[in-house]
């Protein structure tokens, strides 16, 4: 009925997560189904999906058959390490194009590097990618992402990690109002209020990670995401009432019956 | 499993909504299905509960079968009103004695009078009411109201009919902290969003009226309360993530596969 | 020019401050010179202001003649404490009648007990007291307390002691719209914005202590709250510009000279 | 005794203004020397600094043998035009080299294009430009500014003309943790404590224009800038009190004198 869609697949669930700092596969297992997700990003560098055999594989907890696997450059810091490593994804996933681009520029914030963000995604549109991409809260930078043939601009509400919420607002409803592809945010989310914040701003859906593997119980955690993240969807939808300091003075008034 | 008790008995739903400001009885009706509320409260003083028979009788949209009824005294400045009007209604529904007790200090900010809030409870409570009472988010004054015997204790997150969210959170977190009784936020909730951040303060429940009534589409609207309160509660329950200002430096590096 | 009238005695500084905390009478009286304040609050039941003199006495760091003296019921909890200490101070300092009330509600919080202060009020104005009083945020009581008589109106920010900064800017902006009294924050401010904001509310003044006193260098911290409370009185006189989203979009396209 | 040193020159004061939007050159005159500042921003494209002859000459307002000029790109949306327009400043002030650069994505959002300004700021640092740089509030892109030899890096607090306040300041503050030269805050201001807020968050200095210049008395807001920003900038080196929820419980009892 309200269905996301992006690169021209539609998915009913908004949520979408990330498979890092679980306890263990079954954890993740657990987690990414109380969640709702239809799409799971993956660390290329960081996860087992084959590459070593003696190891879990953590297809097994997510199987592509399943899920729309999203495989992500997380720990790349330039345009080569990134491209290469969507490379290898396609590879291993027997030609998936759809990938996560993030170029970080900073191992501390983990703040993406716009310049190399531009450059890496530009080669990956041309080399066929469905590029969805991490950034920052830019509204200039969006749009150019958005230009260059992304399928989906996904800006920062805080650092990666930090659990700080949707830092400015502002921000990203100017870039949600610009756009004309989907709209995630990705990085930042703490906890089921601000996805359902993320989403009343009319954004298109958002990823998280640690906020679901952080929390004392992910499991737990991961189902309130699903919650708030389609209640912020139908709240958006439901056209919030107006802000006001007050009730209109006279309306307390009318209508008494005694 | 996680039941909310108000004066011995036990909900389901954290959601409690009013039934002022709808457009008819159905559209009343239909919202509070949506919101999945057990509990409904009604203004005595500006409903038909079957003081005028040739009205429409809320009765018909909130069934007191069906539904907790919660009468309360929006509209009286005074204690004797407040304590009259309470009085009225538990004639009117046959000796019901669950009130929601509000002593308004201001038509303009729709303030309550704190001073004649505890008067107008400490009479309630021994007359045999039991009493859910509309405050400020004042720490003193809800401790006290809980020790003169309210069942419960319902802090304003922001003026009535406002939409302004939650303009103290250490407030509710206080109050939350000392509680004995439910806590539940009255008040203020303008989006989806503002209940689950109502919740994850650790509160037991939040009440709004406006918020759906006033939405473009008020039964989705209520839908999304309805997900948003539980999302809330359940991020509680599952305890978020620290906040912090980046990940651990170190984390994103570790376990690089390649 | 602009002078703070308060019980018909006129000032020019609108920042008053305390004087506990400090590390010794020397640094309370250079805190006091540079932070340019006319009014110093001096907690009664825990100064030395002559009671015992083979101490150190407080007023030899802000002499009567050059402050106006403002003895405050710090650490009382109940309306005969804070009545009965008003009543010594006036004794020890000759029939001087302007006093700060506080009536605390709770220990933890320093949070005031409004039903309490609303009665001590009450006796100290019959008695000739001009009391400026200490009180939470709620616009209700603070009319309330100017309808009893009282010479100013000390809303908190936040929490003594907490240097949380102005937590409810609307209810702050609320009382001051209603008020014919002069308005001052008093409590919870942390540093010189906070003070800057409280001045651009439209408050006729603040105080405070442990921002300055706790400050690493209180001195300096002293003028800079001097500073910041003239900055923000100035401020709200200037009329501020509206806040929007972004600049009209056609004015920084016009008068283009190339 | 704490200077600001740009590009080797020292200055007392931290406030640099614009010289757009004001009635006429009288005001502007007024408004600077009311701000105390010693810097003051001319858009190159919009000014008449004797490029006509026939008309009132910006500089007769703020001479240059009394004010370090900082000529600006404002309205450049290319490297072509910035850098050209640079050039074009350097020619009319015989030989100065100081330049504020802009380099415009969007003309609603007036957010820099950071790409263009990383390209600029590398041809004018290599002209021998002594380039000061706005930009956006990411910590990534402002290093890189600073490592092409920008000798101040300016990020916007909000979007220019706004009058928003600090929106993110995690971020202003990672940048200003980050850098060697000097961060100012540039764009976004509205009001005195928002320009408290920015200095303290260790900005060495604050460029504002809209919030004096649209503000009902621009030159009493002048004064309240100035001594916001010498009030911020002496909180900062003063070390503010900690934030806390309450004071510590003990405190407030020990030393009862009865």
């Amino acid at each position: 009925a309200d269905p996301l869609v992006i690169a021209g697949r539609t998915y009913r669930s908004r949520l979408l997560i990330g498979t890092g700092k679980y306890k263990d596969l079954d954890e993740t297992r657990r987690c990414v189904e109380a969640s709702g997700a239809e799409i799971v990003t993956i660390a290329i560098r960081r996860s087992n999906i084959g590459q070593d055999p003696g190891q879990p594989n953590l297809l097994d907890a997510v199987p592509p058959d399943r899920y729309t696997l999203l495989p992500n450059t997380a720990g790349c810091y330039t345009v080569d390490d990134a491209v290469r490593t969507c490379r290898l994804a396609r590879e291993l996933l027997d030609g998936h194009n759809l990938v996560k681009l993030e170029v970080l520029g900073d191992p501390k914030t983990l703040y993406p590097d716009v310049t190399g963000t531009l450059a890496a995604a530009e080669i990956l549109v041309k080399e066929g990618f469905q590029v969805m991409v991490y950034t920052n809260d830019d509204p200039v930078v969006a749009k150019r992402l958005e230009e260059l043939g992304c399928v989906a601009v996904m800006p920062l509400a805080a650092p990666i990690g930090s659990g700080l919420g949707i830092r400015n607002p502002y921000n990203i409803l100017t870039i949600v109002e610009n756009a004309k592809v989907p709209i995630l945010v990705d990085a930042g989310v703490g906890t089921a209020s601000d996805a359902a914040v993320a989403m009343e701003l009319g954004c298109d859906g958002v990823l998280m990670n640690t906020a679901i593997a952080e929390a004392k119980n992910p499991v737990l955690m991961a189902e309130a995401m699903k919650k708030a993240v389609e209640a912020g969807r139908e709240a958006f939808l439901a056209g919030r009432m107006p802000r006001r300091r007050y009730a209109s003075a006279s309306s307390p008034e009318s209508g008494l019956f005694f």
